[in-house]
């Protein structure tokens, strides 16, 4: 027998998918697998991304995902990258989608891989949509997104009897370039725990408008750099203080803010914490 | 040589352990591992979490979490139930809290596990609070919270472009019983995805209040019953036909509320569904 002349050279793997193609003359569909990594501590992935991912024939991964858990990709099994970060080479929306039916519809094993929760700022349920119009089988396996890994890594509880009965998620980065077009009155709760997504880039606007409409300049505040990384920093200032603060510490790449009463816990819950600079109205800043 | 007569018979397991602690005439402590079970299935709790309760002497457990993680805990360790829901027999906080002080200084290794993430809604923070007061080292495992769970097997991302930019997290159990003291206005944005835990009870007045302070009443929601599970069903209605609908399903148990714009993608996205009960102001509900 000589090999089909298909494209791409999607060769079955086991006897049982051989057997498949053979009978059908085309791939079976193994369903995508949407998989959240988590903060980056392949130890913080779910069991269940763990295996789809050591099981994969081809995983397309975001610029969020650390090399410790590309590292776990099995030899001989493909990489694509499809960071979307703005200043590097990345792939439009549109060319993700299209790639992930080409990919599925080969007959390989396919694992979509995003930082985080596929479901929070992950544009997972695009991806979804996507692969639904085409009929393509998915199934989404949540992550422990930032929010919840980098406060835990700070000992910064999200909800706390008499501190914080809600916690809210908003995204700093926002469709509308140039306008953070927000709410800003709901925002300013006290009674609710703030965590804000990229927020570095609008760290001073998020404060003041936070500020401006109602807030107390003495709220607590943090922002978690590398959070549950070995490298993780916390800067921790009042409201008024931080983008001064965050700016001293000079904190680069992933940040998350973190706004309310439950940060005052932080002192005496922080657990893992490689190095923590911590700027207080109080003590005065030093260096 | 004879048995020490230590109390509650904590004998060390390894000769490392033993060591230690004739050397230092009472056991080292282990931190106690503050875990985070997930919505259920042991696939989605992280490597982290498992890997602590595998190595676990004795865990401590709320009645959150499932039998097929309890099922995972190793034979010869402890299991010590800590329930938490009003009708059963259960153990105050303050008991809690000692017992964890207690069980880490007798020189065993301690998990806590909660259902869903310490740190949401799972008064983790009160435990952490009360062993740093202890002195008792300790550490957070985070977990896959409900929400995000429950709603990534419901087919229903958190956030989504064009629909929600924001997701919010509040408990439909509040302290002050009776009175569901919220800030409604601020609740009620159409940009934010909200989510209810344990939201059954009050289920009615908060459909209620949030329509009252300006959601429209055909805001889509849904209920979703033991997310996760063999037995997951979700129960999809407009914001002002979801008591009635949930009422009609009989729905009891673990039950989230999602209201908001990205509520309309479940039934595009349902990847795993069990069981649907599909009720819309258009088809009318049947049966």
């Amino acid at each position: 027998m000589t090999p089909s002349p298909r494209a791409q050279g999607s060769y079955p793997k086991t006897p049982d998918e051989a057997n498949h193609m053979n009978r059908n003359s085309r791939p079976a569909i193994t369903p995508v697998a949407i998989v959240g990594a988590g903060p980056g501590d392949p130890d913080l992935m779910t069991v269940k991304g763990l295996r789809r991912l050591m099981g994969a024939d081809v995983v397309v991964y975001d610029k969020l995902v650390s090399d410790q858990i590309l590292d776990l990709i099995p030899t001989g099994a493909s990489r694509i990258f499809a960071g979307k970060q703005a200043r590097n080479h990345h792939m439009p929306q549109e060319d993700i989608n299209s790639l992930l039916v080409r990919l599925a519809r080969s007959g390989r094993r396919v694992v979509r891989l995003k930082g985080g929760d596929p479901f929070v700022f992950g544009r997972g349920g695009e991806e979804a949509l996507h692969l639904a119009a085409e009929n393509i089988p998915f199934e989404i396996v949540p992550g422990i997104t930032s929010s919840a890994a980098c406060t835990a890594y700070a000992g910064i509880p999200l909800t706390h009897r008499g501190l914080a009965h809600s916690v809210r998620f908003i995204t700093g980065h926002l469709a509308k370039e140039g306008s953070l077009d927000l709410d800003w009155d709901g925002l300013a709760d006290p009674e609710t725990t703030l965590v804000v997504y990229m927020g570095l880039t609008n760290l001073e606007t998020i404060c003041d408008q936070l500020i401006r409409h109602g807030l107390s300049p003495d709220t607590p505040a943090a922002a978690i750099n590398q959070g549950t990384r070995p490298d993780q920093r916390t800067v921790q200032a009042p409201l008024s203080g931080l983008a001064a603060a965050v700016e001293e510490a000079d904190l680069v790449g992933a940040t998350l803010l973190v706004i309310g009463k439950v940060v005052s816990l932080a002192p005496e819950l922080d657990w893992f914490l490689p190095g923590q600079v911590d700027i207080d109205d109080e003590t005065g800043s030093g260096d």
